[in-house]
């Protein structure tokens, strides 16, 4: 049992060492010597793991997918779909800025050549955020004339762009930034009835 | 003059050729050999105008520079800031779309680890944009209670969004997704005395 938690624990190690190192120097330039250098054990211990940097891009991508499903269904509170899309994009945003494993997982995912067995996190982000626009819609929460689709358009696509430039400059990731876009959008996208009772800073106590 | 000339065109051919292989391989895989193979010159020829791979990589970035000022100088006609701004978008779109140069261009500066002497490609549209919505402002054409700032950050951050998603699905950066996009913000962002002029689709003959 000890032996398994450490196995456990050093797999975790060379997880989160790789997206440290594919951040600092893209995937294509990492050396495993260098992750296995950064979590703290051997070649042969990450050779036991890992049969190769692909195997554990992987793992990277795997982890933050889990990360994701997490922020989609621990944010949800009995506000409504809609304040439920917003305290989600609050707490992805939190934790591509914090969280060196979703940063990676995302920055994996992004520039070509697109790796052929890469998880796609965007895509699960899409599917997410036009699901929780559809229960919007069905709770009569979206405004009159605004369909879910069109709503998902312009919320994936600009948290995508959060996610990519905040890559470069953490202002983009920030609340205060997030909370902004949600000001501008909120009065467009909610109906009258929802609207007053939505906070555009999340309801989550991290914010 | 005609050996000038030549000079030119060799050097335009590899600039586009390498935009493709890096689009194909990725820069850190890219060689240079399959760059002037696919220019169709020797490898002598490619080392007489770039001294590096990175110096390619430049060459390709100040190019969608250039097409991306051009874009910005071009696409205003008279019918004022937001109107410019909306035709702009869909210019970027579709030379993102249909130009190897622009989509290696965004995408090399894309991804980790960014390149030290890379051209900020996203800097240059984000102060288009800014400047753009200034303009709007202005002339009074942003609805009551939305800033030129606060419609640049969903502004800035759904484009670079559409560009990024655009590189695996074309669906992402097509005109009608786009007019989709403006159909939603334009009610919010502009004024009542400005909106029923403002053509979500683009006033450009290309689309």
């Amino acid at each position: 049992m000890v032996k398994q938690e450490r196995a456990a624990r050093t797999r975790q190690s060379l997880v989160r060492a790789a997206a440290e190192v594919f951040a600092r120097e893209g995937f294509v330039s990492a050396s495993l010597t260098s992750i296995s250098r950064r979590a703290g054990v051997s070649n042969g211990a990450l050779h036991f793991h890992f049969e190769s940097k692909q195997a554990l891009a992987r793992a990277v991508e795997e982890e933050a997918a889990a990360v994701l499903r997490e922020i989609g269904r621990s944010s949800g509170g009995h506000s409504g779909a809609l304040q439920h899309l917003v305290d989600a994009t609050h707490a992805l945003m939190s934790s591509l800025d914090q969280d060196p494993v979703m940063r990676a997982g995302f920055e994996l995912s992004c520039g070509f050549p697109r790796r052929a067995d890469g998880v796609d996190l965007r895509g699960q982000w899409r599917g997410w955020v036009e699901q929780v626009l559809r229960d919007a819609e069905f709770e009569g929460a979206l405004a009159h004339g605004v369909s879910a689709m069109d709503a998902s358009v312009a919320v994936v696509a600009a948290t995508v762009g959060f996610e990519q430039l905040g890559a470069g400059d953490p202002k983009w990731t920030s609340g205060a930034t997030l909370a902004q876009f949600w000001d501008l959008m909120l009065p467009r996208l909610a109906s009258t009835a929802a609207l007053p009772r939505l906070r555009s800073a999340g309801t989550l106590s991290a914010q």
